[in-house]
C-alpha cells in the first residue's frame, strides 16, 4: 500500500459499502439482526489459508469467492435460509489497495448473489500466510433443518452435480495434470478447482427430502463413509455411476489413475442426500425444476458394517484414503 | 505430536468433550440451535493472532481464554446475552497434544463460567503462525442492544473498573517496564494482559441504561473518542479521574511516561457508557449490584467538535494516537 490505511480507514473504505443494515455501518461493536421467529438457527464456519487452502497468487476475486461459497455450501447442504455472514481477514505486508479493492467488490457481488449480507468481522495484520475465516448463520424451520445422521435404511443415495473436477483442476494447477488435454477442459477443471458454484439453490430440495444430507467437500468416497457412518448405516455404492463432467471423462482417458483422484480429492461442493425410496421420484423432480441433475450412486442398507465401493470397472474398491485431507 | 491425530480425531478428543448441545456433537456441517422469539441476535468477530495479540509462548489456557473473552466483552458492552461461539483455530506444526488439552480445558471451563456454549468452527494446520478466530452470537430483547451511537448531550460518561493495567501489563511482558516495581504490583499488572475479564456481570445494566456504549479495548482515550464520534457528540473528558488500580499507580509513580500508556494502550476489556444524567444514580447502584466500580469521567454535550482531554495537572491533553493499535 502506498499509504498504510488503518483498520477503521481499511473497514470503511472496503467493507462497509457492501455490508447489510444488520451490520450497523460496520461502525459497532457488534452486528444486530431481527431472530427470525420460530427457526432453528444453523451456523457454520470454514477457514481457508493461503498455501493451504488456495495459491498465494489466486486472484483475489476468486479467494473472496470460494472463502465465502464453502460456508454457503453447508449452509445449502443443511437446508438453510442465508441470514449473514462475519469476516475475519488476517493479512500479510503484501495485500495492497488493489487486491483490497478486487476482494472486497467480489465479496459484496456474491453477498447480493446469494442473498448473505456482510454483518461485521475483523481484520487483522499477520506475519503468516493470508487466512479468512467466515462464520455463515442461516435459519430453517424448526427441527427442519436437514441431519448427517438421518440416512436410513431403504433410502436412495444421491449426489448432485459432477464430482471430481476440482480435484483433477488442482492436480492441474499444480502442473501434474495430463499431456494432452484440451484448452476447453482444461479450463473448465482450473475454475471448478478456483471458484465452488455451491448448490445454494437446492437447500429447499434437500430441507424437504433429505434424510441425511451434507455437503461434499473432502472428497465423495470420504464424505459418503462420513454420513453413513453418523447415520449407523452402510450402502453398497457404485462409483462407476458417480457423475463425472465432460472435461473430468476426458481427463482421466487421458490418465485413468485420475479417476481414484476424482472419487476422493476434494473441493467438490456438490450435495449429498439419502432419500426415502417412495420420494424419490418427487425429490428428482424438484431438483430439476431447481435445474441441477443428481445422479442416484447407490442404496442404504441398515447393517453398519457393509459399506462398500465398486468402481469402474464394477470390481470392490478399498481406498487407502477416503478423502483429502488439507489437514 | 508424536503420533498425528487427524482433524476428526482432534476434534472428538478435545472439542466435542466441551461442546454445547446446539453442536451435534461437533459431528455434522452446521450447528443448529433455536432462534430466541422476539429477540435481536447480536454477533462479533474477534481474532487473535500470536506475536500480534499475544505471544506464542503465553500459557495455551490464558490464550483460549483471551480468543473467547474478548468477544464475550463486546456482547456485554452491547448488553447481550450469550447464545454460543463458533471457533476456527489455525495451529501451526507445533501445537502439540498437551497445548490443545490444556487449550480445550480452558475454554470448556470459560465455556461453562460464563455459560456460552462451543456451537462448531474449524481446525486447520497453517506455516504461519497461531490464529484464533471466534465468533460469539448473543441475544437482547428486540430493539434493546446497547449502541455506539447512542450517546446525548448531558449525558454522564462512565467506565468500569481501572484502566491501563493491561497496556502497562504488556510493557513489563516485553521487559519494558520500570524498576523497582513491587511483586504483587508486578504480577497484577502482568495477570491483566494475560488474561482478560470481560464484564459480562454488567451486560444487562449496560442494556437497561447504556445511551451509548462500547467495550474498551483499544485504548480509553481513543474508545472514549469513537463512540463520542460515532453518536455525533463531544466531552470534557478528566484522565486524572480515570480509575487506575494500586499496581497502576505505583508503576506510573516510578515511571509518570507510564501514564499515557495506561490511557491509550489497550487490552483493558472494561465497558463505557454514556447514561442519562437523571437515572445515573440507579446506574450507580446497579452496578454497585453487580459487584463492579464504576467512575464518572466526564459528561457528554451536543457540539461535535468540541471533544478535549484534560490530564492529571488538569492541562488539556492532545494525544499523538489515541489508541493502540494492533495493526
Amino acid at each position: 500500500m502506498t499509504s498504510p490505511l488503518s483498520e477503521d480507514d481499511l473497514i470503511a473504505r472496503y467493507f462497509a459499502p457492501i455490508a447489510g443494515p444488520g451490520a450497523l455501518g460496520l461502525k459497532d461493536d457488534a452486528a444486530c439482526i431481527a431472530a427470525p421467529d420460530g427457526c432453528d438457527l444453523i451456523l457454520t464456519k470454514d477457514v481457508v489459508v493461503a498455501g493451504v487452502h488456495f495459491f498465494a497468487n489466486d486472484p483475489p476475486a476468486s479467494i473472496a469467492r470460494k472463502a465465502l461459497r464453502v460456508n454457503i455450501s453447508d449452509l445449502a447442504a443443511k437446508g438453510a435460509d442465508a441470514l449473514g455472514f462475519l469476516l475475519a481477514l488476517a493479512m500479510p505486508s503484501h495485500i495492497d489497495a488493489a487486491w483490497l479493492a478486487d476482494f472486497a467488490r467480489a465479496l459484496g457481488e456474491d453477498a447480493a448473489l446469494y442473498e448473505i449480507p456482510l454483518l461485521g468481522g475483523d481484520t487483522v495484520k499477520t506475519p503468516g500466510p493470508l487466512m479468512i475465516s467466515i462464520t455463515a448463520l442461516g435459519s430453517a424451520p424448526k427441527g427442519d433443518m436437514a441431519r448427517r445422521t438421518g440416512a436410513r435404511d431403504g433410502d436412495r443415495l444421491y449426489v448432485s452435480g459432477t464430482i471430481g473436477d476440482a480435484a483433477i483442476g488442482l492436480k492441474l494447477r499444480m502442473g501434474e495434470g495430463p499431456e494432452g488435454l484440451s484448452q476447453g477442459a482444461r479450463m473448465h477443471l482450473l475454475q471448478r478447482y478456483l471458484e465452488p458454484q455451491p448448490r445454494y439453490v437446492l437447500r429447499h430440495v434437500w430441507r424437504d427430502f433429505a434424510n441425511g444430507a451434507m455437503d461434499v467437500s473432502d472428497g465423495l468416497v470420504g464424505d459418503v463413509t462420513k454420513m453413513l457412518k453418523a447415520s449407523g448405516v452402510s450402502s453398497r455404492v457404485r462409483l462407476a455411476e458417480a457423475p463425472l463432467s465432460v472435461a473430468a471423462r476426458e481427463a482421466i482417458a487421458l490418465d485413468p489413475t485420475l479417476f481414484d483422484i476424482a472419487m476422493t480429492g476434494g473441493d467438490d461442493y456438490e450435495l449429498l442426500a439419502s432419500v426415502a425410496r417412495e420420494r424419490a421420484a418427487e425429490f428428482e423432480a424438484a431438483a430439476r425444476r431447481a435445474g441441477v441433475a443428481l445422479t442416484h450412486i447407490g442404496d442404504v442398507v441398515s447393517s453398519v458394517d457393509a459399506l462398500e465401493f465398486f468402481g469402474r470397472d464394477g470390481a470392490r474398491r478399498i481406498f487407502a484414503r477416503g478423502s483429502y485431507s488439507h489437514f
